[in-house]
């Protein structure tokens, strides 16, 4: 049976243009799965969707993607799948390095989606919804507004500001690669998807720049890049 | 061959009154060797000085404590002293749980430096530096007025701030202790003892509360006080 993974999907942009409404995949969760399942070298096929469309993933009792399907198994939120590919492949590379490794990558979970995400992500979320179908852009843009407390133009407005500060929280990353090429260690891991599913992201959904060129973070993007046969260069990056 | 830790050393407090300039043990992160050395099960003695009296280090080429002797072995640098335990006692309980977690613990060490201490500590100094003999509150005085560009009072008029600010960063450990009773699992490791070592700081040189009683990191704060003996209860704190 293939492991299927449910994820976002929207309308392709540069050489995905022609691939229709799901020509994108720019959910940074499902990056994480994405490159959790390359790591495991797992075969899978992704189950594309959209934001406004929950019918396709109703079978999971779930609203959210990522969900992976493996067999009769169903496995919602990004970190649990994490772990279950851990759990149910231990034979293969190992996500974790063990019971601290994987404590820590759930700290380092955390520590990214409420510090490095909660300050970059809403200030860029009007771009995003700009490259996305209308109803899903109509979606976005009511849950951070909701969020936010205020419209997404304003939410936008404090971009520069926010990439100051998302740049600063890096600081404890550029320390650890300067002495490593990996947040992991000599070769990436669970934590080194978790940011770079963060990095990628403005990457595949902005042409905001977001790292300077000499940053000791964006050399190790490139690194990423490369890892598992390019498979996360294939995504196109808008400019 | 004893195991020397050569640490800060300031007038005692409380139960400590008595036992004169080196009385208390205060560094930050020579807590972070003493619990490792703990964990590790190693007895070792201590050598206390004062910070403005580098003459009783003088022997490593360092300026800064901790500094560890094992016969002819001298380590500067508390993760490097982590570090070093870890290599040369692999049969004892382990400090970083494989390659994966030591990386991660790397990564731990530098977000608690840069983002917890640089955000806390700088406006409690003044309350320490009062417990200080005067040589040595002169020393910090002029370190972190030479550091924040002001006056010592003008630093500690932010502190209520700084402590919001503090309370906030936790919380990706508060999401990790939801799930587990200490932030490396189901027992402490070095990153509990690096976040140790930050929060136990305030409580045994300021008088300032930096943490609610229903806090998970004050739960978690006294379970790492049971630890080892309650090595770290013996410390008077500051009423």
């Amino acid at each position: 049976m293939t492991i299927e993974l449910f994820e976002l999907g929207g309308p392709g942009i540069g050489a995905r243009a022609a691939d229709g409404v799901n020509g994108r995949r720019y959910s940074t969760f499902s990056w994480r799965s994405r490159m959790a399942l390359a790591h495991k070298g797992l075969e899978y096929v992704t189950r594309p969707m959209q934001v406004s469309d929950k019918a396709s993933i109703a079978f999971s009792g779930q609203t959210k993607v990522p969900i992976l399907r493996d067999g009769d198994q169903v496995i919602a939120d990004s970190f649990k799948i994490a772990e279950y590919l851990e759990r149910t492949y231990p034979d293969r590379p190992s996500l974790f390095g063990g019971a601290t490794g994987h404590s820590l990558a759930r700290f380092f979970n955390s520590w990214a989606d409420r510090q490095l995400i909660g300050t970059l992500f809403p200030s860029l979320m009007l771009e995003n919804s700009r490259l996305l179908a209308p109803a899903d852009a109509a979606h976005i843009r009511g849950q951070f507004e909701r969020g936010g407390g205020k419209p997404l133009e304003e939410i936008a407005a404090s971009k520069e500001k926010a990439i100051v500060a998302f740049g600063k929280l890096l600081d404890p990353v550029r320390s650890v690669l300067r002495g490593q090429p990996f947040v992991s260690g000599s070769g990436p891991a669970y934590a080194d998807h978790i940011l770079f599913s963060v990095v990628h992201w403005p990457r595949i959904t902005t042409a905001t720049p977001i790292l300077a060129a000499d940053d000791l973070v964006t050399a190790w993007c490139e690194r990423m890049l490369d890892q598992y046969g390019g498979v996360a260069r294939q995504e196109p990056v808008v400019q």
